[in-house]
């Protein structure tokens, strides 16, 4: 029988390979040479799973996406109110250096898909999941079903502007600063 | 007497072409060539002014504050309330052509700064610029001193994150719905 190679696997590994690049060294490190070096690869065998640094970028940005939906969905189930909206709305802030790293794959991904058509859909993915999250969120604080949408448009801003602030001026926009800025306005809903 | 080149008006001679070039086809398309080019220079002499392309966008990230700085001057000298404080936070929205070309300009140093420390500096000098404007905004909309910069913070944030999503999301984030969105913001102080 010959030997069978399987694909799931080795996109499993590639992609603790990659995960393990962009923790360490930042988004801008994974490149395909880096990321190859990593798991032990060549570029050549690399390439043939990921021939452009876009692609690259869109599994990192999938597994941004798998690690929240799982953290969400570790979550425990309580009753609605503000302290539930604001653990939903914290996975999704970059409160430790796992979620800060998730927070600069989202914003490596954001400013390549303004320019780089291929990045779109992977980025709408994403942006669609955090506006779920976020009407999520605005629904346990309370808000009216007249009011939800607004009010979750709004969490997401606040939630991405956070994100971005947080990534750039870390001294002033802390984790217990995000959680009260965001405390905050769900206590408003 | 010797020709004294006047390194003034070069250099606003440079901005007038490579603003030309950003709000003609995307601050993707600003490099140090096409920026010559539409300038009628050589490469060369651009290098004079400009040796990189982080240089090139740290320029023109000056001249997003400097005409954001002469619009928020130019806006009417009115009493405090909502709609003054909405003018002013409008300014920094990409509600038009104009000011979509600018948001382009500072998402694209906001991701570079991320991992180029070159450009922290004129990231960090925008990103307190929008917090002051956020400050006054929030102080116009009748924010009490005591909430004042926790509002601040918030405003910021959402005007960035709004700032984000209309330029990856024009259709659902539209200027009418940022209006509203940011009115309801100021409301709430």
């Amino acid at each position: 029988m010959p030997k069978l190679v399987d694909h799931d696997a080795r996109r499993e590994e590639l992609g603790a390979a990659l995960w393990r690049v962009v923790a360490r060294d930042g988004i801008e490190a994974a490149s395909l040479r880096r990321v190859a070096a990593e798991a032990g690869w060549s570029v050549g065998s690399l390439r043939h799973y990921f021939a452009t640094q876009a692609q690259l970028l869109t599994f990192a940005m999938e597994l941004v996406s798998q690690r929240v939906r799982q953290r969400v969905g570790a979550l425990p189930v309580v009753e609605d109110g503000p302290s539930a909206a604001l653990a939903l709305a914290c996975e999704v802030l970059p409160l430790d250096a796992e979620r800060r790293t998730e927070a600069q794959v989202w914003l490596a991904c954001t400013s390549a898909a303004l320019v780089d058509p291929g990045l779109r859909t992977i980025h709408a993915d994403a942006h669609a999941g955090l506006r779920n999250l976020s009407r999520r969120a605005a629904g346990l604080a309370g808000a009216s079903p007249a009011r939800l949408e607004a009010a979750a448009e709004r969490l997401h801003a606040l939630l991405d502007g956070l994100a971005v602030h947080a990534l750039l001026d870390p001294e002033l926009t802390t984790p217990a600063r995000m959680r009260q800025l965001v405390a905050a306005q769900l206590d408003e809903l």
